[in-house]
């Protein structure tokens, strides 16, 4: 739990013997704090030939509150802004001392519709990147290539992929780049998304490609709004309280990232409920009993859990669901046990969908739901000594797509998160060599913590996410391993 | 060009040494050779319930004449494989020191229809893993998640991905793993496929998912039949030399991995047609010499370069169109020019675009046809240094997915080769250290050669191939970066 390495390397005597020896000094990541201002510094935004998400953006700069500076690649910005109200400049190169004044890049890159009309995201980067200050922001935003009308622009807009994750890898500083593919029809549907990856609480992502979808469902989302005094339909949802008058139930609450996930949510609003084994019994009522959570002592392998769950949660409903429970049992295949591979699969994979099934069968998941399964990178990329967990893993993956457009029609989305190293009690009891391994071999040199995975989690679990369903997204500070 | 590193503990003296200072010792591949058995050893035969592959997997059996063992999970081989008058026996754990005796395990997993089904997996690889020689083949067959009738079965399918994957991480000893999805209707498609995968043609291709489809385009390939001496429609093509009657072009043939592919896809029978710049005539004139080929010099970046091309080809029409050629210039963005942006996306990507055009338009490359991109690990990970290297090869995985469907009515496939570290000049002249961290952070341990990619091309282009379009393989050993 206790990254020695980076703390020593970010004090007064570490950074001199670091910087003496050319050793790697990964940054101290910004983490989201209720006590600080969550987006600083300016925005410098740029775009390509016929962007079409400037007007959106300009809504998000003034939701926010930043000042943006548009790069010359950008030359709609300023009219665009001054007619929205906003403070805005142009963007100057940072002299030497002041790079940190830029805290995010964004690039519209949705008109860019052949590979011939590349050109200004060279420019773009190459004039900013410098001027960009430690954990800052890059976000490029693009259009579905899947959904493009031309070969020409689908291969366009499927190239800025290897372009963010290329940033990702170069930028360091604790910057993050993210890819966002904006859907016909999505375009404002972008703000959670957006706050989410310019705020510190995506801290540890990047390297990460996700896609908005026109959701069709307001009437479901307005459902459930906040209605003003008046009795009018405000905004559906306060964006420092977005997960309030939801219910949330997350498994393996009891400890470690489940706790953790439990606590964000509730931090954002949610009433949490907690499950865990019997045998976690006093740390789930300890922690439930933080959050004014409730605590619900279940084997979720058990055949008659989710009858049990069901019948909990049947009085009032769910919201959001969150299979965070999982187990590890590493073997290498010769030497596992049917029933090492068996529990694991079974508590990691099967659990979830018998939970599922019989929440969505009796409609104890509300329309306008949220599902969230926790999957891994070996569910990705695959791992010795894991199969069991590996192949449980990836389990989860299909089931996210599978399940995805099925609870399309009812507004419930289904996506999942993918951790990478992660500092937990489990890391902190691997070998020291290869826990300096799994720590160092992503582009930010560092490993997660808990709370990563749980603001992952909270943003695809808010309620401006609707547009977002199938997808898996990594929190693993762009691990280099992948498939 | 020279893995000292491997040829040194593959020596008696420094087998030794390695054993003794416990250091890893990367095997040395089995490769394909001409006048070497290209099939070998038992195949272990494994199934899930209701197996829907284990008739095809006997003709395949039947027609590369090798011995297969009935793992206890596959009850229903032995009687099926009498019925096809195989010689065939029950899996019996190898004996200490016989353990080569096994060449291949081939798991027909497309039965599974849910996660709680996954035990037999366990059971087959847990028994016959370690009696699996060097260089030893595993391929597990399954259903495209994505065509399941159900979500469970979509599940159970896409899970098998981490259990592949993990496999290729845990076999090592030069043992490759791959997955292949066989669409309905395509059980009798997939020979060519398991040709490869089964071969020393294979040998550094590991850790990667394939999907068959059912092409429905038997005529577009019989009208390029052979026929027999009596003109009857005979088999149409012949398993030594698939590709005669074909024309390939290769670009950037003059030397290294386009060498290769030319030199693979003449030894299976192609007319090669290699293009490279007027630079490199006279070594594009010698590599075409040795194979019968055509030397064409031309700069594919060309404005006119197409034109020329189709003007060039328009006689005889061609079948296979490799676009291998492609530059690298890198740099971080903040020191890279506009120039080698620029030239690096249009040679690597805007060329295959407009040549590709230009070959379509004009009927040039006939029905049936095939198109093979190379790409690479940068295009699909991202790579610090190579922003624009990176962004072209993405493109290149665009420009497969987006064309794939609008080909498929005229019976041409299109699909990428993504390398990994492949032994060439280039990676000859790295610093060290990165060589060796490329070489050894792969399943295999070692950097590829050309041949492998070529190999793999050959595979894509071959005619059997029909069923496979708009695919990415990487050709990398399973290196352990990913995205």
């Amino acid at each position: 739990m206790n990254d020695s390495y980076l703390n020593f390397v970010n004090s007064p005597f570490g950074a001199r013997v670091a910087r003496s020896l050319g050793l790697p000094k990964p940054e101290v990541l910004r983490r989201y704090r209720a006590d600080e201002p969550e987006f600083g510094g300016l925005v410098a935004i740029g775009a390509g030939r016929e962007p079409h998400l400037l007007d959106s953006l300009a809504d998000l700069v003034a939701s926010i509150g930043v000042t943006s500076v548009a790069h010359e690649s950008a030359g709609l910005w300023m009219p665009l802004a001054h007619r929205h109200g906003l403070l805005t400049g142009r963007f100057e190169p940072a002299e030497s001392g002041s790079a940190a004044r830029v805290g995010a890049l964004i690039f519209d890159a949705s008109g860019i519709d052949d590979s011939t009309q590349m050109e200004p995201l060279h420019a773009f980067f190459h004039d900013t990147l410098r001027s960009l200050g430690k954990c800052g922001r890059i976000v490029v935003l693009g259009r579905p290539p899947e959904a493009c009308a031309s070969p020409r622009q689908w291969t366009a807009q499927r190239a800025l992929e290897g372009l963010t994750r290329s940033l990702g890898k170069e930028a360091r500083r604790g910057i993050t780049a993210n890819l966002v593919y904006v859907g016909e029809g999505a375009e404002h549907e972008m703000e959670a998304t957006l706050r989410f990856f310019l705020s510190p609480r995506s801290a540890y992502v990047s390297g990460q490609v996700v896609r908005i979808a026109a959701d069709g469902l307001h009437g479901v989302v307005n459902r459930v709004a906040v209605t003003d005094a008046g009795g009018n339909a405000a905004s559906p949802f306060d964006w420092n309280q977005p997960l309030a008058n939801r219910r949330a139930v997350v498994t393996g609450a009891a400890r470690g990232i489940g706790a953790s996930i439990a606590s964000v949510l509730a931090a954002q609003g949610a009433h949490v409920i907690g499950i865990d084994i019997p045998s976690a019994r006093d740390a789930l009522e300890a922690t439930m009993r933080q959050l004014n959570g409730t605590a619900l002592a279940f084997d979720i392998a058990a055949p008659e859990a989710p009858a049990q769950i069901a019948a909990a949660l049947d009085d009032h409903g769910v919201d959001i669901v969150v299979h965070n429970a999982g187990i590890t049992k590493d073997k290498t295949i010769a030497k596992m046990t049917g029933g090492a591979w068996q529990s694991v699969i079974d508590i990691n994979l099967c659990a979830q969908e018998r939970i599922d099934d019989a929440l969505l069968a009796a409609g104890i998941l509300r329309d306008g739901g949220r599902i969230v399964g926790v999957s891994s990178i070996s569910g990705i990329a695959g791992n010795p000594g894991q199969t069991n967990y590996a192949t449980s893993k990836a389990g989860v993956i299909g089931r996210v797509q599978s399940m995805a457009p099925l609870l399309r029609p009812r507004g419930i989305t289904i996506n999942a998160v993918a951790p990478g190293f992660i500092e937990t009690q489990m890391t902190a009891k691997m070998p020291l060599t290869l826990r300096e391994a799994g720590r160092r071999m992503n582009s930010l040199g560092q490993g997660g913590l808990p709370v990563d995975v749980a603001q992952t989690i909270a943003w695809l679990a808010h309620p401006g996410s609707a547009g977002i369903s199938g997808q898996v997204v990594r929190v693993c500070g762009q691990s280099l391993i992948g498939a």
